[in-house]
């Protein structure tokens, strides 16, 4: 098999874009053009048990909650007001009605904080729990965040702490999730920076992605779509916090999480230094952090604190990647 | 597990439509508004291996082609001109290379037929080849047929000729696919009704369903959302026509096959006698069956040639019922 970006690469040549689509695959989202004042953006992402969730550790209305979330984090990325979802939902035939139930209270206990109308979708059998939700949103016409626009001077940020979801995901697994609640919280019922998004669209943005699969690998598709390289300082980048013991116990360690653990669900982002200068340290109640620079060329770099830079290794989720 | 409409039904009183929903969850597809001039129309279909197709009779092209005509189906039930289609994909690890490309191809091929453009998607692994297809579309504003809107006097028609997809399906399963190479060439390449959708919308359909789970079902779909019943001419269903040899060898009826049978995604539509009357045997090059009426209160009634009425036997495809 080959991986993920090899595959999406043959279909961006198969399809090409055109007519009335703004930004078609590639992106987080699509951007198709609506009508004089606002353009639709749609993404669909997949919910697998035993790839994405196991039912030991993730209860229904987690499920349910996070698949939409994934969703809305796409559109976020692109800066969309979210509007519509469909949801997909194939379960095997033993599973239960009580399931089913708690499953879409979760959809809809995230979708009316969002106001988000679930519209339609489509039920199935299945040997394993499969969802695929698609979200439907709107943006400004021709305003669309896009992970292309970086340019070599931007400065980078992220929001929130990063490798906190995985945090929570390595305690719910070796059952110390009472220890980790807020972790755990946060891996169960991710928060996707829709009002976020939309404020830093205002800022002017040159370019955004959700960071889904890590650090490492949704930088290396942002600086890869924008034609450019970037550095990285070690010692910015708002890991997790934990005692030595802590590491040892849940076998991880703040940057490993953060870099390839994925799943946080914030932005990644790129500001002109100018406007970076006057990005205040927190909105929408989110703490956001400058945590380097967009280079020339095409490598990413890994700064210490020492001032040292080595290669960035990119090792964030990859379906098909043999691990 | 509760039947699939159970579960609808619960949705639909949990997600009322409302704000810019025309027509949400039940119907084929969701209906959005748009601008003055077309609303959007959304709709999400599963194609998953084991429940929907078999690797060892259903080629990856013909999966890739089948995936977005079932939901160019639903979108041609409400007469909308199909635009765009996202596609989930998530295959295990050990799925080759090419059965990935010839499953783009068959996407591609029926995509390229209706001018619709690939935009987006998403790929995961999972247990077994699962799929989801999303498809959005344009209608005239306000002017979407839907499964609401038959009334009592109405004539009721159908497309085409029903079962001749499963008895494909049979023809493949017993190894028989050179004697029945139409049938097998059906199942495999459904052809979406859109352009006949169109035409029929225009003529004042008052209710259009995609035969999608067999006629029994989608009428009594049909039905319930038009609070209507039906009597249905036996011999008049266009069935297909096999020798009492062919019936045994394959273990079908054209009854049955027509019934229960499914997958033929032609269109059950009904319209006014006045209009009815001046509808050509075919449009679009498919013909069109008058097969029966739209009748006051609840009941599905089946005609025999004597003219004696018995209750019509609902018995297509739900994925949670006990079979």
């Amino acid at each position: 098999m080959r991986s993920e970006s090899e595959i999406i690469r043959g279909l961006q040549r198969r399809f090409r874009a055109g007519g009335g689509v703004r930004v078609g695959i590639g992106d987080d989202a699509a951007v198709l053009a609506g009508d004089r004042r606002r353009d639709w953006v749609v993404t669909t992402d997949w919910l697998i048990e035993g790839v994405h969730f196991r039912r030991q550790t993730h209860p229904p209305r987690a499920v349910g909650w996070k698949a939409l979330a994934r969703s809305l984090s796409d559109l976020a990325a692109t800066a969309a007001q979210p509007r519509y979802a469909l949801v997909a939902l194939a379960v095997p035939s033993a599973t239960s009605a009580r399931w089913v139930d708690e499953f879409f209270a979760g959809v809809k206990a995230l979708a009316d904080r969002h106001g988000v109308k679930l519209v339609g979708g489509d039920l199935s059998s299945a040997s394993q729990i499969t969802i695929d939700v698609q979200a439907l949103g709107v943006v400004e016409r021709g305003r669309a965040a896009l992970r292309r626009g970086a340019r070599p001077g931007d400065v980078l940020f992220v929001s929130g702490t990063l490798g906190l979801s995985h945090l929570g995901l390595a305690a719910l697994r070796r059952g110390r999730a009472r220890e980790f609640r807020r972790a755990v919280r946060f891996h169960l019922y991710p928060e996707p920076r829709v009002r976020l998004a939309r404020l830093l669209a205002r800022r002017g943005v040159t370019a955004m992605i959700d960071v889904s699969d890590g650090l490492s690998t949704d930088l290396a598709h942002l600086a890869e779509a924008s034609g450019v390289g970037a550095r990285l300082a070690a010692d910015k980048v708002p890991v997790v916090r934990l005692t030595a013991a802590e590491e040892r116990r849940l076998g991880v360690t703040p940057w490993a999480l953060a870099a390839n653990g994925g799943e946080d669900y914030e932005l990644l982002f790129t500001l002109p230094p100018r406007r970076a200068a006057r990005l205040p340290l927190k909105l929408a109640g989110v703490r956001l952090t400058a945590i380097g620079e967009i280079t020339r060329g095409r490598g990413l770099a890994l700064v210490g604190p020492s001032g040292r830079a080595r290669p960035l290794s990119v090792r964030g989720w990859d379906h098909f990647r043999r691990r």
